[in-house]
């Protein structure tokens, strides 16, 4: 096959002459693609991911008649765009999948159980692939095939990443064969990342970060030239969603968490500035950090996971001073300003990989503020955040528990309730007992929904459902979940097994009331 | 009150002049202690705790009838010796207990509903006290006293502790006063430690350790002269009790986990001489440790929270090089031969703060193979540490979800079942669903019965239980797990839900047959 010629805009990102040579298509790669191949993609949440190949072996999948025929495990950082992994799942193309995902196919395929899903810590999921735990059933050993999105090639032959940093360079260490999609669309990122590669213990050193401006690696990441298979130049933009406006229980929910910091800092327990802020995704966090843009709160830093929108306005109201994560997830207009205004960010942005961003060791010295919405949580501060009804599965465990476990302040938000389909209450958000349980009683400090805030610190389970309960729950399910509670407290304690009381055969009571009767609030009392 | 004469014992260990003068006796100290008062004491797993003053206090509530009248609560770094806080358990001595203990009395006082109790990561417990999260409801933000024990009182007026040094320096920074107790019947431990303080972020700096042997601290605690009300001497040795002889369930555990280290090392993702090995406290864990003594492996090292009886025959068969940890738990017989032989083992021994030894940043850095035993482990790996029937607390969580969540290999090692009362396997250590959830599906590697190993890594949550039913559940009890999973996944897939297929309504069958027919088996299918 003729190589293509490279376009000027390619020349202008790749510096390693060797690399143009391997300039292809992706239908002269379509060999390294056998059915049953593990693959590595680069991307994080839906930014930085490859978009040419994945595309083109979909439409080859499509054209062919080929659905099922061609089946891959699939490793990527965190959730990778619709368009490709959401599409290959519709395709059937997907046979194992680790360790977070999102769009409705997906997560059709999982729970229809067509696609082995398993879903991990963030901060372990590149850990574990080193240590050769997902491939320690191929021979060698290896990903057979990764593709990663470039911004630049340097001569060193070390690639310029995008939006996310991820799980690119464990990828990228684990990887048999490599492609690489320099995509001449997007901003050359040059020198937003912090670049650090995972040695095998007994050989790892500490991560010398004290602060989030901290750099401890290099702006990108090395490649072993031989790998390379073939590069191909790519205009595909990151396939985000927009934002959705706050709702008025989450500008409570804000309200609260605002209050709640003024008063630590009050008491001398946060300074005046408070500690980096790590926030979730979602109606809620947006809320909470738009919260932050009309408080007193000054020089601000963030070390999260995932940057979006709304620090766009920290920014620009000069309220906060520096952010890290491991992905920049703006939405189509955010990622328009930001394009625009590169000059004004660039210095106060930095991208590692995920194990950094997510890494217990730095979170806890930092002393990390993280807060993160569940889907349920329960009147002794367990949370489930992955799991509907036990078993259905939404997207995945993400970084929730790296930060809730090492945080200084590990805080769940929700709005009390949510609606069924026949009652605007009909799921409480505080349960009995979490049907799924990720983030154990012994991780969480605060709980808020928009009725208030349990400060759950330092308490025994009896006392942290009473102030859960007062605090949290919607007045509808207050009388539900203190009958449970009062109930099991008095047959718990009687049996003297009350530490943590529960009618174990009834905790799930309010979900079969949900199941069967259409809302929680249906539950027959005990 | 005149103070006592300084023995010449006393002498040889309190080096700086103006601590002897703060010389008391017991009796001399009661109006340090009104009730309500917020007590530290140092120790960790029933060694190293404060003897004298904790059991004049009970002499003193026994012999005055003040039982209820006198209630404190007790903060110690994990467990302290039976005859101290479980006696003041019997005495309703204790308001509030955390993060572990070990007593009838005390868990009969917390099941009941008299003792207020938290477990906590026994790494994060020292970091929220600095924090002053259990504190914040004291106006001055401190624990009123702590007892310490010390085997050295060094001429800066800093101590050296004795066979633990658990949360003793966060203790001391939090104390309002302190009372030191200084042991002369103990050998002086002066050496044997690595001492480090507790910065409040921003602050905090990494801990540069890089193998079991690093040296970061110093070797003393280092005290504020002016905060210790008084000294006493105390010649009251750490009452443990003897070893129990390890069963033949536990050896198996013990071959198959041998076994499988060997699978690794063979396939290159373990060093011939393993990684640093974390072990708990028990049966089998004692025959997992034996069972290395009797096979291939040499240079061993150990990086844990807890040494152990089994550790001097791996150092005396030369197949131990190090061994670090937060405290050193002998039988009487094994103090006594670590006593005899102290020059022996002095230099392969180092005793670090449990936020050290239970560090996440340190566990996930060397890679540590982290082993402990559950209550029960569910068929998707989640692992209950704490709740008998998800309400009676036995002893807490101590450190296993501080090496669950970070080690290279998170191993669960339990017997298939245990006996209830009318039947020798009544109980399935294998169920359904846990009653309670202290390690989630995310943590763990691998689960081992004396029935055999489940090697879990990168598997989906249906493929998990397939292969713990078939490897890991007794033979009487596989074929009810195996119906329990296969409706479930039945029903659960047909609903399109079926990531983590459950009867959410039957899932605790199992335990309600325990509960109402006195076993196990005795549940009907579903």
């Amino acid at each position: 096959m003729a190589s293509p010629v490279a376009s000027a805009a390619l020349k202008a990102r790749v510096h390693r002459p060797s690399m143009l040579k391997k300039l292809c298509q992706p239908q002269d790669l379509l060999h390294h693609f056998p059915n049953g191949a593990y693959l590595g993609w680069s991307g994080f949440t839906g930014v930085g991911y490859p978009k040419k190949i994945p595309t083109f072996l979909a439409d080859h999948v499509e054209q062919n008649n080929l659905q099922g025929k061609l089946k891959y495990s699939l490793f990527v950082g965190a959730s990778s765009g619709a368009e490709t992994e959401n599409r290959w799942a519709g395709l059937d193309m997907i046979e194992r999948r680790s360790p977070h995902q999102v769009g409705k196919s997906i997560s059709k395929g999982i729970n229809e159980g067509r696609i082995q899903f398993f879903d991990k810590h963030l901060s372990m999921f590149p850990v574990d692939l080193v240590y050769g735990f997902y491939t320690k059933d191929k021979p060698n050993n290896k990903l057979d095939v990764v593709v990663v999105e470039a911004t630049e090639i340097k001569e060193d032959g070390s690639i310029v990443p995008g939006a996310s940093v991820g799980a690119t360079p464990e990828l990228i260490q684990m990887a048999d064969k490599i492609i690489i999609e320099v995509n001449t669309s997007l901003p050359n990122f040059d020198g937003l990342h912090d670049i650090t590669m995972t040695d095998l213990p007994p050989k790892r050193k500490p991560y010398l970060i004290m602060g989030v401006e901290d750099r401890i690696g290099t702006t990108s990441i090395p490649i072993d030239p031989e790998k390379v298979v073939g590069i191909v130049e790519s205009d595909y933009q990151d396939q985000t969603s927009p934002n959705t406006e706050p709702d008025e229980g989450s500008a409570q929910i804000a309200n609260h968490l605002i209050e709640f910091f003024e008063h630590e800092v009050k008491h001398g327990r946060l300074p005046p500035s408070l500690l980096p802020l790590q926030s979730g995704i979602g109606n809620i966090a947006n809320a909470v950090i738009g919260g932050l843009d009309n408080s007193n709160f000054r020089n601000l830093k963030v070390w999260t996971e995932v940057i979006q929108d709304t620090f766009l306005d920290l920014f620009d109201s000069g309220r906060l001073d520096f952010a890290t994560a491991t992905s920049i997830r703006f939405s189509p207009t955010g990622f328009k300003r930001f394009y625009d205004n590169w000059e004004d960010y660039y210095g106060k942005l930095l991208l590692r990989s995920q194990q950094v961003s997510n890494s217990p060791e730095i979170i806890r010295r930092l002393g990390v503020i993280g807060m993160n919405t569940p889907v349920e949580v329960d009147i002794y501060a367990h949370a489930n955040s992955t799991c509907v009804m036990g078993s259905r599965m939404l997207n995945g465990l993400g970084g929730s528990a790296d930060f809730l476990r090492n945080a200084k302040y590990s805080i769940m938000h929700t709005p009390s309730t949510r609606p069924s389909k026949t009652d605007p209450h009909g799921v409480s958000c505080i349960v009995p007992m979490c049907t799924h349980i990720d983030q154990t009683e012994h991780d969480l400090d605060v709980i808020v929904t928009e009725q208030g805030l349990a400060d759950v610190r330092g308490l025994s389970p009896r006392e942290r459902a009473r102030v859960i309960i007062k605090k949290c729950a919607h007045p509808v399910y207050q009388p539900i979940l203190s009958a449970y509670f009062e109930k099991a407290e008095f047959e718990c304690l009687r049996k003297g097994m009350g530490h943590e009381p529960h009618l174990l055969f009834n905790s799930f009571d309010l979900h079969k009331a949900l199941q069967e009767e259409g809302s929680m609030q249906k539950v027959k009392l005990w």
